[in-house]
This record gives C-alpha cells, structure tokens and sequence, in this order.
C-alpha cells in the first residue's frame, strides 16, 4: 500500500493533489508513500503559527508547557509499535528504531521533567543574579528571558524522522514558540505518523504544531527577527538557506547542525591489555554500524598510538567480521540499509574520494552479503574500515563525510599530534577519548575543547552505564563548532533559551521585584498583623515581611552551644587566639548559632502551612558576632513556587540577620514546603 | 599639526607610506591626522595572534587575565589628558569624553573585578549543574567553557573611539583571546592613543593586541570557526561582511551591533504633574543631545499617551531650547559637533527622510548658531524634534536612523499600543519607560522584552542613581534583537562566553573531576592521617576526605535544642503533629541541630590554616532524622581559588551527613577563608 502522506496546516490536514515526490523503500526500492506541498500558504501558516499558536504558548507558564511535553511523550509510548512498523522500509533495525521512537520520547519526558524542575512557574525567566549598581540601591539591573514571538522552523535531516523533530520540539514548545516541522523526505512518513499521534494527543494548543512534507515554497521570504530556524542536514543546504537575504536582513537566528568529521581516540595509556582498549574496538564497531552509520555522531575518524597501530586495525577487523547486513527484519541481522540508494550511491562515492588517501582493509566500497534480500536489491552496504598511515599528508579522510558505515583508522604521535588531528575536522559534534588517566583527559580538553561540541570519555569504570560516543542526551547540549555549523541544540534549559531573547531590564528593585515576581533586595517589605507561617501559600505575597524581636547573644551562649555541640572551634573558646585571627576582633558566635537562635526568632512553633524547612542557600555571614550582640531577623517572603505536581509549594525566604546598630551580620535564602 | 597614524602590527608600530587617507576636525574641518594600512600582511597579522597572543593568553588563569585588565584600566586613568586633548577635534564636549575615556576605564575595572569574583583560578571554566547520568553514578554529564583558538576581530563605529575598544577588549581578553582592533576612521586617533598607553603599560603579553588604522585587506579570507568578528556599525556594512564567503563556510562568529530606532515611553501613570513627566523631558533631551545625538543607544522615537502629546512636545521645546550648540572647547556649550561633515550631510538627509512624514516642531535642518564657531564652517547641527500624530501611518520614522540629535515624538492610544509601536522598531539596543507602576511595568516586559535588548525603567525613586537610557553598563548585557544586530556584548562574564566555547563533557566522575578541578559527587574520596583543618591551602587535594565518628542524637538532644534556641517548633517538639505532617514519621531533629552536630564532629578547634567559616551553600536535608539516629560527616575539599589578591584563600568543602544505615540525611558546600 502507497501512503499519501499529509500537510498539518493551520490546524488541518492538507493532502497536495499535484507534484507529489515518491519515497522509496531502502530495503527493495518499493515506492511506500508519496508526499508533496502543492497549494500550501507558507505565509499563511506563519501567521497562524504566530498569531494562534504563539499567543496560546505565551500565556502558559513554564510548568504548563512541561506537562504539555510529559502528555506528547506519554502519548507516543502508548502508540509506539505503529511508528515502528512504519521503521523498517526506512532501513532501520528494531534497535535503530528504538533510539529514534523512544529515545525520541524519552528526550520529550526529560525536557519536561528539566522544565518543571528548573524553570519557574511564569512566563518569565530569570538570567543570572540581581545586579547592583547604585550605591543606595535604588537602581539596579537584573537580566531576563522572554519568549520569541514569532515561529520555530524545523528542518530535520532523514536519519531520524521521529528524534529528530522530538529533540527540537521539546525545547521550543517549552520556551512557549509554536513549531513548523519541515522533516527530510525520505522518512517522512515517521514523522507524519507520529505528528498525528501528537495531535490527536489533544494537548496541543491550535496552531502550537504545523507539519511541512515537502518543499518550503515562499516560506523564508516572510521570516522576522522574533523566528528561528533550526536546521540539521548538509552543510551545503545550510550554507544556502543561511544566506537567504531575509535570513541577513532581519539577524533571523539560525541554529545549524550540519556535517561532522567526529572522531575517536585511543589514548597512550589504552595499552592493548587494558579494558580501555577494547571498549575502544567494540564502540568504534558499533558506531560505524549502528543505523547503518547514518549518525551525524557516528566516528569518522580513529586515531590510535602509532605503535598500535596495527593492533587496532586488527582488533576492528575481527569485530567488524561479526556484523550481519541484512534486511532488518530478518533475524540475526545487526546492521540495516542506508535510507535510500541515492544514499547509497553517495557512501559510494564518498568512500571512493577517501580511498584514495586511505587503504581500505575491510569491507568492499560495492559489494554486500545482505542476509534476506535478493542480490542487488536494497541500499545495502559493507562496513568499510580505511588505514592511513600518514594523516598529516591527507585532506579528504578530514573533510569528506561518507553518510554511512565508514571510519578511517589512523595513527598519532603523541597527546599533542592526537589534538591537532582531532581539531583538523574543523569542528566537530562528537569526540571520544578512552583513558583511565584524568591528566590525559584534562590535557585532553583544554586542546580539543574549543573544537568539539561533546568530548565524551570512556573507561574500565564507567563503561557499564556509558551512552557513548554516538548519543546525544537531552541535558546535555548537541552541536559543535566550525564544520558542525556552529548551532547548539537542548542541554536542559540552555535549549530552550535559543527560543528566547535576554533583555537587561534596569529600574529600582521595587520594579525589578514586580517584574520577576520575586522580591530583591531593596524592594519593599512590607509588614502585617499575621505571622507568615500562619498564612496560606496563595495569601502570601511576595515581599511580605515578619521583623522578629531581638536576642542577645552571650558569652554562656557561645561556651554553652560549644560544649553541647562539640564544636570547640578556637575563635569561639579562646580570647586571645580568636583575636590573633585576621577576620575577628576576639571570642564570636558560632555560625550555626546564629543560624539557630535566628530561628527561634522567627519560627511559628504550631502546626500550620508550613511543613518542613528542607533547605537553605547562599548563606553568607557577614560581620563578626561578639557576645553581647543583639541579632534580629527580617524574614520576608522571597518566591513562591509549586512543586510536586502541585501538592506542594515551596516558599523561598530571604533571610537577614542584623545587629544591635542595624549592620548586617548574615543573609541567606531559606527554603519551606508548604501546604496549598 | 597633522598626525600619521600606525598601524601596530606584530608587536611593531608601523605607519603606510602610501594610500593614506585624512581626518578632519569636526569643529573646522581642518586636517587633524592622516592614517591607512598599506603593506600590512593581514594573514600574518592573524597567525600572529593566534600563535603568539593566543598561546600566552591561554597559558593564564582568569584571574591573570582579569589583572591585565585592571592594570591597562589604571594606565588610561593615569594618561586620560592624552585622550581628552584629542577629543575636542570629534566634536564631543569633556562631558561627552568623559563616557568615552573613563567610562572605558571603568568597564574595564568592572570587568576585571567581575572576572575575580565570579570567574575560577583555571583556565576551563564550568559551565552549569554536575548532570548524573547513569544510575550507579558511574558516567555523567558536565558543561565546561574553554577559550577559543583564534583571534577576535573588533570592528568599530566612530563615536566611541575609546569605549568602543575597551568594551569589546575586557570580555575578549578576560577568555584569553588575542585581539586585532579596528577603529572607524573617525576618531581613530584617540584609538591609536589609547593602543599606545595599553601597550606602553607593558602587561600584555605579545601578539595579545593589535591595530589596524584603515581598511581590512584579506584579513576576512583567512578567518576560520576559532576565530569571532564582533562588529559596530550600520547595517549595510554588517551584511555586506555577515556575507563573506569565509564566515558562511566556516560558521565564524559575528557579533552584530547595528542600527536602532531606539524608543522611549512615557506610560499611563507618567501625567503631567507626576515627577516622571519631568523625568521622561529630561531624559530625552538629555539623550538627543549627549553626543550630539551620535549613540547607537540614543532615543530616536519617543511615545506618549495621546492625551498628553501637547504636553508632551511643549515640554520637550522648552528644554530644548536651553541646549547650546557650539565649539566644544567654548564656555557654556552644551552639546558639540557631529563627528564629520558627511555625517552631517548624512543627518540632514535622514531628517528630510523623516519631515516628509512627521512635522519638524523644534529646530531647522540646515541653520544652526553655534558658538565660537566661523558661521557655517563645522559639522554642527540644532536639535531636531519631530511630531507625527498618526503613527500607525508612517514606515520611515520607525526605520530611518538619523544618526544625530534628531527624535520624533508620537502619541499612542494605551499600552497595548505602546508595546506594539515601540517593536515595530524590528529591534533596539534600549529602551526606557517611565512609570511609577510595577505591574504596567511587568506588563510591559512581557510584550516588548523579545524585541529589546536593554529595557530601563526611570521614576522618582530611582532617579537619582538612574544610569539613565543610553549607558551600557559593564555588568548587563549592550545589544540586541533584529534590527539591532542580535549580537550581545559584555553582561559580565556572559561577554567572556561569546570568545570561549561551550562543550558537554561525559565520562565517570573521577575522570570529569579531574579536568575542572573540582571534587564531584561519585568521584574519589580519598583519606588520609591528617585532618585536612591542619593541612596547609596548598597540600590540600581535590577530593581529600575526612570521616568523622558519629554521634547519636538523642531525644533530650532535640528538647534541649529547642529550648535553648527557642526554635520549638511542633515537629520536634509534639510527636503526634510531627506524625500528621506528611514528611515525617514523628519528632525529629532540627536541621540546625544536625548542622551544628555535624560541625561538631568535624571541626578541628586549634589554630590552623582555617581561618573562618563564612558561608554555605546548597544545603538539602534529605531524610528526617529520628531521636536515636547516629549521624556521621564526609568533609571532602571540593574546589579551591585564591581570594582578596591572593591573600587568603577560599576552600569550598563537600559535606555529607549519613544516618547509621548509610543513607543521606544532609548536603552542603561549606566555605571557609583559609591561610595561604
């Protein structure tokens, strides 16, 4: 059966009646669906995208667009077996496909689990600290995020149709920007599948979510400052599309993840008896194969001491006799086909560019035993291992990027030849070290650091729980410098800040306060009858402020708290040894007596909203306490938050202990969970 | 005395004996100096910096780095004269020198103290949360920055020659890149000036700063993806260079600072007998004429309720009829010249642009009385205030830049209004809003913020330490979106960030605790016989860990607590309460009994190296603790940085309390100042 695959366009789907474009099998060339744009109104669909889907976004807070994320993903769990049974034509094996279906919801379910815990439950963003800058503090500056008010275009490559919009999805849709997914043709029918699944999910807003398959039309000629492009595929199309005049003329920001040269390597200290060594073998082997290679992380380049040079080669050719090519449906199969035979004609091609730097010494660039396919048919490929044993005197083994089962093995002189030639991909998305020795992992990072997007290091320890060289996590960024395109995708919220802009906002604090929600030092504190332990989550305003009254610390105290305590800390026992101290004038209080006698001050002992103290932060104590002192708190009400799918709120007190004359001798931010 | 300008280049003043081009004084366009770049090899000038500049600025700590910094501040204070008697000839008044030369100063001071405060004593800096990825603890995730390989070229505009390089200068120097400046033509004599006093200073290493006085050569063809363009200017200029077929290829950085409709709002509260009326008329005039209106932060569009346009313009005329235009150099003068007589050409044909939409209610185009000047000779130009009462009819006052004292005044209907006439700028550096109202503060925020890069908020309790519309400041961040560039400069260490990359770092704990220098959670913790209280800051290991006995808390412990820090609330104090509260399973210790406790069992009383506790950070308690739980202390020493001009130095301790079955009852980062 032929699928026609559909537009998702202003919250309908849109099948084109003409100029359709065929999608092949990669696994006997059978034309599975057929896909086309004719008739779409690119200018349209932005607008709804901005206009519909923008404002609904906008008016969520973080938290909400979070549980928007945890739905999708939950729903694409539930429904999972019908993208895989779409999989296989793409010439992926289950296990491929897994990375993509639930590694693709897995990212959704990570990004919303980030978003709830650490973004805030508004709809602005908080960047950095409070910054002083007047003297009095009346004027002072804080930075801040607010939501892009224009679209998210995504242009996704084919290797993986449902991952590779997920990953971009999450982020956007969490920084509040609706999404036009524009998938790569071949795979597209995952894509569409899947986009179904998320709307039909019904936890999208209207307009949150347009799918393109097929050509962009018109679309750029109408992009402004507030959209975004985030494109993954070659660096030709990058090249083109970034340079559309709108693109230049109106700073459109443009997130590419482009071509790779990644590499691999084997560090001096990863002897061919240590277990390093053949975790080296066995992920080299399983990144050249899994997904047939199609990875943007996959390792392209392998560098190994040159006095191991033929060890390794070795080692990889036994490992890599044990892959079984084949339709992935069959059994005992481990490696698939490559999407298409136009990609297979380009691996071959590519393969044949690099052969002429390169000995290959596994594999055959035309020839595959394909278990359970007719000779001949399908786009089918050997894994092709290449050796060159000058690397300095070759350019295409750095340059060229085979889309496929391909790595070039070469040899290195020591840590300093192994970072210049790892730097000589010119940017990379991906880097593997295998050492057990930190100091070579440092040296390590401070040469290659400025090359490579993710450095990941593999050892006898953490081998076990290692994703690996070739998996990009929704914590962690994915992207890379120069080659790669320069783009940066996910690592928490760092993605989601590529759908915001930074503003530096400037005003007294009592605006700033007002602003962000929270209240900052210099704001008003304003004062009231109830103590707050005694108000309920939703009555406490920001700001609010309980003054105790004031203890006095004494030198019984201190001698009291020390011996009942155990700690007998000479600046709090000794007179003369405490006054030798640069920092204190003779015999203080304990830190943590301060911290205790300020919350017999403020704390409201019966029972009442506030459940538990299960923190505190930044606590600075500031001037010395001498027996003697007065101390009194100001506890005022600093942010408020849900936590725990609502059953919670937790409350941040900013806490400020002062003396007898009004000095400050400790801060800190104080943390309750309170009842709602 | 006509001055030639040099070049200095590979660590060598060089002036070009051909192709020299003239600058003219802006107050009587006589020749003030001669400049040009012929026989300047610019691959060299790059291979230069990267090889030299580079590899010395990367071998420093950030803290050497930030040094630098403040030494080249202190040199330019010690030398300013030098740079305000060249200043005249730009037309700018000793007020207007003032921000360029020692408000250069001053970020570079700010920088630098930024860079102390809150950069590490490293070369890599950490980037970020400590990510757990495996389960077992055996692989996770961290985000470093390291710097970049290249050179960082600064192109700037003509206003600032001073402040226009050092603001760029700080962040670059601070991540330790090279840099090669090139200062508009304009005013390129103070640059040179300032050049000569930061090398003559003697604290840059070689190759870590050259100038290029005129055109840029091939510079551009030689750049790659290590290296970062950050440019001032127009827009045109900045496509035309965006476009090079060099940075597209090589995904090289380009920070954009370009043009700006910046606005100013006076909001609905602001009525005429309000202090921010007044503060609104101030502050416009203020920002139309510093400079001679030539800021790219200037107030070009300035919008005010509709009712009080009438106001709003008599206002303005009046205060504007106090400005004196004239010789900088002439008693009394106010505001000066325009940089040149093409800039002057190039204002007067803007504002003809804008007159053909707007009527001009303040001043005359072409006639100006300027004091102590030859009439008619000098780039003077009067104050110009447009009027355009329907502004939603008009495209050029909302796009065309008259880079000079020129601003148009228009009325909106209500806030809504306001946010979306002040974005239909397509992007600003600033923008200023006077209120007295947090919430229409806020509000705002939420709708102009995507479109802003800097939004300050002026009324009558921040006025007096108000920085005012047009100052970037150091530590918040100077561009902005579309329009604008959407580059961003300075902000503080997020400057330092634009000239290092960002790359995940995956590996086991002990590997990724190695290369930031910093004890993480499931790295070693190694012990030894000596407590690490009486180990000297320098012996002390990253990751060294004492292990305390335990001790038993009791429930007289926690009755004696409470009563003798007053802190007697019901959950240690009542065990059925305690029991109803969803976290605990009856009376439990206080939090500040167990911190105290724990203190107790670590601290090592007698004088030694540790001076004080000053602070704690990230404490969680993370299970109740029971009377009759024996509790026990990891002390592990997590990072170390030297503090107060290496006077002291600051240990941050990783502390771990366990209960007797080993479960994690508490954890927090201790600080203590230590003797170095």
């Amino acid at each position: 059966m032929v699928l026609t695959l559909s537009n998702y366009a202003k919250d309908e789907w849109y099948q084109a009646g003409t100029g359709l474009a065929e999608i092949h099998s990669a696994v006997d060339d059978s034309i599975v669906a057929q896909t086309g744009t004719d008739g779409l109104d690119y200018a349209a669909i932005l607008d709804h995208a901005r206009k519909v889907g923008g404002s609904a976004l906008r008016a969520m807070t973080f938290h909400e667009r979070a549980q928007i994320l945890k739905s999708l993903a939950s729903a694409i769990m539930e429904r999972k077996e019908e993208l895989y049974a779409l999989s296989t034509a793409t010439g992926a094996t289950r296990s491929d496909s897994w990375i993509d279906i639930e590694g693709g919801a897995s990212t959704l379910f990570v990004m919303s689990s980030k978003g709830r815990r650490e973004l805030p439950e508004d709809t602005i963003l908080i960047d950095g600290d409070f910054e002083p800058i007047g003297r009095k503090g009346t004027f002072a500056g804080q930075h801040v995020y607010t939501t892009l008010q224009g679209a998210a275009i995504h242009i996704n490559a084919f290797n993986f149709p449902v991952w590779g919009m997920l990953e971009k999805l999450g982020p956007t849709l969490l920084a509040g920007v609706p999404a036009i997914v524009k998938p790569a043709m071949q795979g597209s029918q995952l894509t569409e599948a899947c986009v179904r699944i998320l709307i039909e999910s019904g936890v999208l807003p209207e307009g949150a979510l347009q799918l393109i398959v097929g050509g962009v039309g018109d679309l750029f000629d109408h992009l402004t400052a507030q959209d975004v492009v985030s494109f993954t595929g070659s660096a030709a199309t990058a090249g083109k599309l970034k340079n559309h005049p709108v693109i230049q003329a109106n700073s459109v920001r443009f997130i590419a993840e482009q071509d790779s040269l990644n590499a691999s390597i084997l560090a001096p200290d990863a002897t061919p008896d240590s277990p390093e060594f053949d975790l080296f073998v066995k992920e080299v082997v399983r990144e050249m194969t899994t997904k047939a290679g199609q990875k943007c992380t996959a390792i392209r380049r392998t560098f190994v001491p040159e006095t191991l040079l033929g060890a390794a080669e070795e080692a990889l050719k036994a490992r890599l006799a044990k892959v079984v090519v084949g339709d992935p449906a069959a059994e005992g199969v481990t490696m698939g086909a490559l999407a298409s035979m136009k990609q297979l004609e380009d691996v071959r091609a590519k393969a044949r560019e690099i052969a002429t730097e390169a000995e290959l010494v596994f594999g055959d660039i035309d020839l595959v035993d394909a278990v359970g396919v007719e000779p001949g048919t399908g786009a089918f490929i050997s894994p092709l291992l290449f050796r060159a044993d000058k690397p300095w005197d070759a350019q295409r083994i750095h340059d060229v990027e085979a889309f496929g089962p391909v790595s070039t093995l070469m040899p290195y002189k020591d840590i300093e030849d192994a970072i210049a030639l790892a730097n000589r991909g010119l940017g990379s998305l991906a880097l593997s070290i295998f050492t057990y020795d930190p100091a070579t992992a440092r040296q390590f990072v401070a040469g290659v650091g400025a090359w490579h997007g993710r450095i990941v290091f593999i050892d006898r320890d953490s081998a076990r729980e290692s994703t690996g060289h070739g998996s990009p996590l929704p914590m962690l960024i994915h992207g890379g410098p120069g080659r790669a395109g320069g783009g940066e995708e996910m690592g928490g919220v760092r993605g989601v800040k590529h759908y915001m802009q930074r503003s530096a906002i400037q005003g007294h604090p009592r605006t700033l306060s007002g602003i962000v929600r929270q209240w900052l030092p210099g704001a008003p504190q304003p004062t009231g009858e109830v103590h707050p332990f005694r108000m309920a989550f939703g009555e406490l305003d920001i700001g609010y402020t309980f003054n105790t009254d004031s203890r006095t610390i004494t030198l019984d105290d201190i001698q009291h708290f020390a011996e009942f305590t155990g700690d007998t800390f000479y600046a709090h026992m000794d007179e003369e040894a405490a006054a030798a101290n640069p920092f204190f004038p003779g015999r203080v209080a304990h830190g943590y007596l301060i911290l205790s006698f300020a919350a017999g001050l403020f704390v409201e002992p019966s029972p009442g909203p506030v459940l538990a103290n299960y923190g505190l932060e930044s606590l600075r104590f500031l001037e010395p306490v001498t027996p003697g002192t007065a101390i009194k708190v100001a506890l005022t009400v600093k942010s408020k938050k849900m936590r725990k799918a609502r059953e919670y709120g937790e409350v941040v007190w900013a806490v400020t202990v002062t003396n007898q004359d009004d000095a400050t001798v400790a801060t800190y931010n104080l943390l309750t969970m309170n009842e709602v």
